[in-house]
């Protein structure tokens, strides 16, 4: 089976799980017999495609080949992953199921994105069982990592050993559901949240803007990180988790939610929610809402990123994936140290990159130089590293965010404990963006002061530049900018 | 009344709240019967040094006085603002409130950090019930902006008042409470998923990890920027809120929470969370998960605040707020453009502030001196602005996070598009810590062509070029690196 994804369903979330998949490169066949399914699922596409590439510090694959079929027959076909998201009610997810099996593969993956069915209802009276999984992702499903992976007794471990392999290709982080259970895990907690929320808008404790303040400048942010016990664990602090937790058990008998009872949903009790929630958001448009979500997470994913924390770190270990998948750059002539596409952060208010993230693309070239030539992170460890004392950039064109770049690298002086490079910086459509000049000296981390590098180092440097030495002093090197 | 406030209970809620006053220039007394509470205040202080200056983008006022005091008398007299943290029992908080009373000044706001208290259940009986509300925080509080503000009926408007503007400027979002409540709101919510968790935990349908995870991977990263009625608005779409309630709503009559019953908090369950939480986490000291989470939550915010969004939008109140009240810098002299602390996503692998943050903290000064001669945002959105097209840097030592340092810019020439800025960075302590030279040209934002700027800001730039044609050339000015 090659990489191609069946989406059965093209909602919010169908189209989310069809962007993900053809962003990460598979090839998308798409079954809704809903006739605006090609106009909604472009409007989902374009979201991924501002978005989704920032969270990559390289180059996404080739986009997949997405099409859209008459029949789910005609879209399962040949899939090696096939994910339905029709709507909640069981009738239709098992005449779906049905249609499904009748086509597809014997090995596909079928997951569900069911909010609330255990699979064993979904599977029920089914011949494929053992295909048969629930995979609950969370909206938007491009850019959240999650999916709640529940397999029934009957779904096969090899069926769910393709779904996480599949899985975590796409970007998304699976976590197996230990036992089925209505609503799985998130949305027990959504729902529990939720009701909570009922009642304190019922009874006019807060409105929908001051619950939403109170989520998102308190707990919202330590979730985003940690998650509960985690935080209860630092909460707690030294005298240990069992403390904390026996600190707080008197609460349970206190009187601290209603949850014990739901409010009655009535027409009063809608409108109400309806108008405090266009008070609170209603200047922006849904599509504004979207693009707003997507940058801050994009925001909060690239600063885990930057940790190696949670969210960020499943993010990293793609890039390395990618990085370790590319191998070493040829060294004969000018070494590839940079190929990415320009994040969203790395933009100013004059709508392009902004300078100092030149320089950031520069410094993460000039790491990568230094990785090459034996400067790794054991390297450093060891308290040797190269520090840059001078730098001089010439901003020759201007570049937006989702642009590829790449930077090309080339020695003009690579002996004892000095290192003169020249950068060059290329938009994928061929323009020179700039230019990147930088003199390093080679340090100890131990006394701050400048001192060869080890052997191994000085030897490959040696021998690039010796390589290097072959091709012209590029245009711009050794420039100033003119005194007035 | 002078900045002082007096803290009541030293744990760490109370570290964190003479933390944060400490932190924004307020002196601090503190009484706790505890002989640890001088060392465990500290400790909160010490984490609070590291983090919480990043969050601004300025340099914080110098901190203020801390003391310890052998009584509640001592220590709350003359304090504007008394914050009561001790341990959740009512009988401890009346008599706490007592003694707070005979001596607190009539006009101090006396808040409370109770988790699930009334504001009229503290203050029952009490003469100065006018003075005491709920003002309750959330950990760590030096970085979490929110504090639920629940007035009792007794609760003085003036009070509210006072309360209000005391706590937005030591950084924080307080939201008042509409009707006080057993555990106000945020802690309804916590208790619903903590309820929740409890069970799932029970019944092995997931693990601590597990259920973190979901939390971090899924949900929280919406919760961390939007709330629940804002996410659930996009996920409505253009239908609105009122059909994505009713849409939901059948869920409201589903099994999709045990929250009708809450489990048995017995010896064998406390054991099997602490045991799960050690696996976990417990590679990790308590130390080391705050300083974690703190550089987390810095990320998380800055990220935020470069949207302008959140609790980004009321750090960079903030920042504004104190840059309105510098007022413009002297202009006939070196012109100091950038005062603000290195924050901790600043630095790199080796420790110290990263090379290409150099040139973010120049392009912010080359921005601050456009704002001064009027190429400020309103005439950026008219048009006009001007583009980098050269940078020459000397990094010449090195700087760490939290440091404190300076940018004086020195005009070389200002004629027509042309602006030649040389930039002196130094730290606090006298050194001078790299320099940027940098060659700008006015460019029209449609044509994106250069062009003379305004007139306005022509003159301002040309009266400056002159007033600096007096100092002397800078060092280092014009130099290139030299060619091997």
């Amino acid at each position: 089976m090659t990489k191609t994804a069946a989406i059965i369903g093209g909602g919010v979330i169908g189209g989310g799980w069809a962007a993900r998949f053809l962003l990460n490169g598979w090839d998308v066949r798409v079954f809704d017999p809903d006739p605006e399914v090609a106009r909604k699922i472009r409007e989902v596409l374009d979201n991924a495609r501002h978005a989704l590439p920032s969270l990559s510090d390289r180059v996404m694959p080739a986009e997949g080949k997405l099409s859209f079929h008459a029949t789910i027959a005609e879209a399962v076909r040949d899939a090696a992953y096939i994910q339905e998201s029709v709507p909640e009610r069981l009738d239709i997810k098992h005449t779906t199921f049905a249609a499904i099996h009748a086509a597809a593969h014997p090995e596909a993956v079928i997951g569900s994105s069911t909010s609330g069915f255990k699979p064993s209802e979904l599977a029920q009276g089914a011949e494929n069982a053992r295909q048969i999984m629930v995979c609950h992702p969370f909206n938007p499903v491009y850019l959240l990592p999650l999916a709640e992976v529940v397999p029934s007794p009957e779904t096969s471990d090899a069926a769910l050993k393709r779904a996480f392999s599949v899985l975590k290709e796409i970007g998304m982080k699976p976590v197996k559901i230990r036992r089925e259970m209505d609503a799985h895990v998130a949305d027990r907690f959504l729902e529990a949240v939720w009701r909570e929320a009922l009642w304190l808008i019922k009874d006019d404790v807060a409105t929908t803007e001051e619950i939403d303040d109170i989520i998102r400048y308190g707990f919202g942010l330590r979730w985003a990180q940690m998650g509960l016990f985690e935080t209860y664990r630092i909460a707690g602090g030294e005298a240990g988790m069992a403390h904390f937790i026996e600190q707080f058990g008197p609460a349970l008998k206190w009187p601290w939610t209603k949850l014990m009872d739901v409010p009655e949903l009535d027409d009063a009790l809608v409108r109400k929610i309806a108008d405090q929630s266009d008070a609170q958001s209603g200047m922006y448009s849904i599509r504004e809402l979207e693009r707003i979500r997507d940058t801050n997470l994009v925001l909060i994913l690239r600063g885990l990123k930057t940790q190696n924390w949670g969210a960020g770190a499943v993010l990293n270990n793609i890039d390395s994936a990618a990085k370790d998948a590319a191998g070493l750059p040829d060294l004969q002539g000018l070494v590839r140290t940079l190929h990415r596409t320009v994040p969203l952060d790395w933009l100013d208010y004059n709508g392009h990159m902004t300078e100092s993230r030149y320089l950031h693309a520069f410094a993460d070239a000039t790491d990568r130089f230094m990785e090459i030539i034996g400067c790794d992170a054991e390297y450093i460890a060891s308290g040797g590293s190269y520090f840059t004392a001078e730098t001089h950039i010439r901003h020759l064109d201007e570049v937006h965010a989702g642009a590829e770049i790449t930077v090309d690298t080339q020695v003009l002086k690579g002996v004892g404990k000095k290192m003169h490079l020249f950068h060059r910086m290329h938009h994928a459509d061929g323009r020179l963006l700039a230019t990147g000049e930088h003199f390093l000296l080679h340090v100890s981390l131990k006394t701050r002061q400048s001192c060869p590098p080890a052997p191994h180092i000085e030897a490959n440097l040696l021998d690039i530049s010796r390589n290097h030495a072959a091709l012209p002093m590029p245009e711009g090197a050794g420039r100033a900018i003119s005194k007035p």
